[in-house]
């Protein structure tokens, strides 16, 4: 696209940087900007630099957090010795709207993907595995997505600690609730049959 | 949502006020540019900023320029008594992009549009029919949506010049070049039977 303007093209290829976003779109997110008042744009950037620039890791969970400790690990009716793996902040916000889960999480910061370049050098396995080694994790719940990557990554965690004497989990799959059976697509549908759970127990979670 | 990062809501809530962003798809983006350099989002936000402040509008046409008359206005080859009358910046490089129109643009910022409180007045109207009843102009070709807003607006300006000598035109409404007949709606057809145009002329642009 030929733009009439290097300042719109600039801004319309930076804006087109973002995943998913291509140049007509970003073309349309630049032109509302400009009939927003300056304030509005002024007030975007701010946030985020401010955020890019300011943003910490917590120290114990390496998720996302303004102090040192976030809100989660600091908090004492936490169960500090159940920790559930997680690949980024999105997957803490899905289970903590749930509202079940009592522990706290280790956060990767992505999953074992050779296609993107991604090793486990890149992620935060090795102090999860010191925290299991320092004996402070009673049980491992792994929870990332369950694509290759994901049980490559759980594979890779629990080769590294299936000496320790820690019960380690991983979250069921299975048929989503609500979902008809016949659409199921046969791979869940087979595990949810082998991994079929006791009638008592699925009771209790009603 | 409850974030574990205040940096990261307000971030997440100001991406979330651009049009057709949810907070699900903010999220992706801001956390996209987290694990980017610091230098990319520093200079998105700049570039976003400095579009945001210094671009100006094109003394003539009020397109989206760097100069105070744009590089389409100050081309010596384009015949400037032809106006095309467009909506915003888009259908100029949409019409720019055919190759085939040789005069010079008249960007309106939009078009009429009572739901959206858009009155004329807050549109570029006022200086085209300045331009026409001043001579500036032979011909005007109005190429705005074909909405209900669209023609308002190509009615609105209609009435105000139609005592000019001057010729005025619409963009022709048919069915689009590649199309099956069958899948047509019904008052595009129609249109296209009544605007039907001698098979000469269809010839002379194939």
């Amino acid at each position: 696209m030929e733009f009439s303007s290097k300042l719109l093209q600039n801004a319309v290829n930076e804006v087109a940087l973002l995943p998913g976003i291509g140049k007509r779109t970003a073309l349309r997110l630049v032109l509302h900007l400009l009939k927003q008042p300056k304030e509005q744009t002024a007030i975007l950037s701010e946030a985020l630099t401010k955020m890019r620039n300011d943003i910490v890791y917590c120290q114990k969970c390496y998720n996302i957090s303004d102090v040192a400790v976030c809100d989660i690990c600091a908090n004492p009716n936490r169960d500090t010795q159940l920790i559930c793996v997680v690949e980024d902040v999105r997957d803490v916000l899905a289970i903590e709207n749930t509202g079940i889960f009592k522990g706290i999480y280790h956060v990767l910061g992505g999953k074992i993907s050779p296609i993107e370049g991604i090793g486990p050098g890149q992620l935060n396995i090795t102090p999860l595995v010191n925290k299991v080694k320092n004996n402070e994790v009673t049980e491992l719940i792994f929870a990332l997505s369950s694509t290759m990557e994901g049980d490559t990554t759980n594979f890779y965690i629990y080769k590294q600690i299936k000496d320790c004497d820690i019960k380690v989990s991983t979250i069921a799959r299975g048929i989503s609730v609500g979902d008809e059976l016949e659409y199921a697509d046969e791979v869940t549908l087979g595990r949810s049959l082998m991994q079929r759970i006791p009638f008592e127990n699925a009771l209790k979670s009603m």
